[in-house]
């Protein structure tokens, strides 16, 4: 029988639970320091106790796994705690495709994908002088948020970077990364194209709660400027969001040109859930900042179902529900090959 | 049989998957450029494909409504692109009172039906030299937020407001229309009133996320103080809440006074699905600036049921079910002319 | 038969549901004034139409419960409009533990049960002249939030003071209490502990909306600061919001502290519904503000199931439920004791 396997963090318990709901045995590979957690979830079949995350890598549990039919599913975690050849050199088989994995993580590889789907992305202000409107100063890599900040212009860039730089948060040495500050709705636009259909679904809307900055909004123009703290973006957690009804048309299309783009460029293409990040203007027009090539933690909203699927499936579906029943679907069929690389 | 038809956008997703979950027939009134997006949903019956939504005034679309015994559900679409005269020329029935829809677009009409119902209204100020406290300045008409701009005193309203002309938002002779900036908790009530069971119910809450004005909060007072931009307030999408209990009482008695009000001055009366919109300051209490008199957008964030409407119905039940019940009740109660105009 | 009493506001209707759904019958304390309201809901079986909720203390109303054999939920009504050795008078059984409440209304016991339970709490500001970082000025007593402020400095501390006794929101001779300000993302976490099964299980976290420091974020800078109205934190309502999942397991072990010290020194410990306040920072670090001992409003978002109790129960799951199926349980087991006190 097919199993579903994932790393414990992120999205597993969604994803284990929806493979569970799917009559699919589950597997965890687990951090021995969260292994009491994850005891707590009965739907839980197996947990392959680790010291890190990495030794998924290793053959002892890449034999577990095989043992067991795996299919590993790929999320957040994977991906920053793993380089993109270590992903690539796992064999237990990874539902959608591994090797776009490397497009998320390389920001210009990413860049390259979105214009070739014909994303709308922020305007890259090159050079600290050319701020005119209001930018935000990104990091390079996966640095989550922390470190960011936003300046109105040159000697507000240079005073802020500064008091960073003083304040250990980001090195002297280190390249930011310039675009301006695309303001409004905050959407993570979440899809699942399914390659055994041949069809794209549109699963829901999330948006992301950040630490500090969600609460700068709480503190009185007075009292901010009294202090000189610059804020952060830490993910902490998601809520849901449905949009008007009129903008569904350029969000199915957006997640169209993403996934014929990715087909493409990076064979087999983009299978299984994505994420398109961005935010709605003043005009209502989309600007992406960032995509995720597999389930992101915002599906975790929807455990019991988003309003979106329950457009499409007369059940409760959730993402983890919605990859495991394509993983049965394609067992069923024999077409695993179709749907894992 | 009887189906259920509706325009093509705002929340005819829900409608039409509620009626289909309903055992009735479903139409969409589609425009041409969208027929790829409505063609995804199965629960779709009969697409009549338009140029444009006007085209639900000809003969022939109307004829094709009657042979299908077709109630028409009207919401905002439908009330942004035509005006109260051809709304009314409809005549295929339409779901609640269509004589209602004028007073909800004419802003002297909808205030006055506000007074009759006793509704608390935000404090109107008719000249700029009045504003004295935090106003808020609208224009004419249904803009949907787009060149509404906030204001501390006269001399702030003659800059903003020559700012927003020469940036071609506004025009030069438009009238505007100040009053009291309500600051708060915002949320919109949302009722159904059934004629046939002659009952209010109170569906939910939910809040409107808006452009660019939402992202202002995350905003550094420093960064907003160095930049000129006056945000709008364009509706992106909705978000879910539920109120403190001790506030349901008095969320019921506006209903009520709303539906009174509505039976004495406009018959047949608020039948149907209505919205109150507004605020809730400091010490709870609530300040209406707008009402919908037929469903509203934020009843999207409820498809798969609302936690209100789960205390009345022991099944899962979104306003378009809802709307669709009260269809199916009436006809097999042979009472349809109770519920439409 | 058991049965379920309640005071008819802050989250009676969802535990009436609840209770209904398990089968018990449902009593409901009724103020006159809101019968009217409560009479809409067919789940509740019972009304006791009181004055006052403080009539519930009467012989006359406990031996009314008493030949019901109700369990009374407590909630933050009976909290806030009785004192401890009133509640600890009633002679109904209460379902949870009726001693641990007291901890909750006074904060030297509060903050005495939190340090033992090793809750990380905001640092408090002994003297004005040490207001080093932003920080938030509190009222002694439940005052639900109004009259709070937040202040940079001492400067900044009088000026508001003054102006807040000024304008006759805290009186002159009123100790204030300060504490430096955690902002980033605010995260009421509510849990359900066993005693029947003795586990502790995580049902969810909301967001609290407050007015009218909500509306702050919306209002420009430059508007703010041309006026000088300090906002308040009335509680308005409710939203629903996930985690991290890799912030879960110091969510349990923050739970399980909890429950382990209040075991220690407020026998029988915290049994049943209990939420853990506070707010996750740019480190994702928790600090939290303040505990319930009993059910809380936010719990009213997942009337219809919480995200978190999808993973642990196969059906939908409102801690309204969960708190009459433990009633169930216990009364099946004649085990009732154990979860009352």
């Amino acid at each position: 029988m097919t199993s579903i396997a994932t790393l414990g963090s992120h999205c597993s318990l969604q994803v284990l639970k929806g493979a569970k709901d799917e009559g699919l045995k589950t597997i965890l590979v687990c951090e021995k320091k969260r292994e009491k957690l994850y005891r707590r979830f009965p739907f839980i079949d197996e947990l392959i106790i680790v010291d890190k995350f990495r030794e998924v890598l290793d053959e002892k549990c890449q034999a577990t796994l095989e043992q067991n039919d795996a299919v590993l599913i790929p999320h957040g975690t994977l991906i920053a705690q793993m380089s993109s050849e270590e992903i690539e050199s796992i064999k237990t088989p990874i539902f959608g495709n591994k090797w776009i994995l490397r497009w998320e993580s390389d920001r210009e590889m990413k860049e390259k994908l979105m214009r070739e789907a014909n994303l709308p992305m922020p305007k890259p202000v090159t050079n600290p002088s050319e701020i005119e409107k209001l930018s935000i100063v990104k990091r390079q890599g996966a640095a989550g948020g922390k470190g960011y900040f936003m300046v109105a212009n040159e000697e507000d860039y240079n005073t802020k970077r500064n008091q960073l730089i003083s304040e250990g948060v980001i090195s002297k040495d280190e390249t930011l990364y310039i675009q301006e500050y695309a303001a409004g709705v905050l959407a993570y636009l979440t899809f699942f194209y399914s390659p055994l259909k041949e069809e794209l679904e549109f699963y829901g809307v999330d948006q992301r709660h950040e630490s500090d900055i969600e609460g700068l909004g709480r503190i009185p123009s007075e009292q901010q400027l009294k202090t000189n703290k610059v804020p952060s973006f830490n993910v902490i957690g998601n809520s849901p969001l449905v949009l008007r009804e009129s903008l569904l048309d350029e969000v199915y299309t957006m997640g169209e040109n993403f996934v014929e783009a990715a087909k493409r460029i990076v064979a087999p293409g983009m299978n299984g859930p994505f994420c398109i990040e961005g935010v709605y203007d003043e005009n209502a027009k989309f600007t992406s900042f960032e995509f995720s090539a597999r389930i992101v933690a915002g599906s975790n909203i929807y455990m019991d179902g988003s309003p979106y699927y329950s457009l499409l499936f007369n059940e409760t579906m959730s993402m983890g529900k919605r990859i495991a029943r394509e993983v049965k679907t394609a067992t069923e069929s024999n077409q695993l090959d179709k749907i894992t690389t």
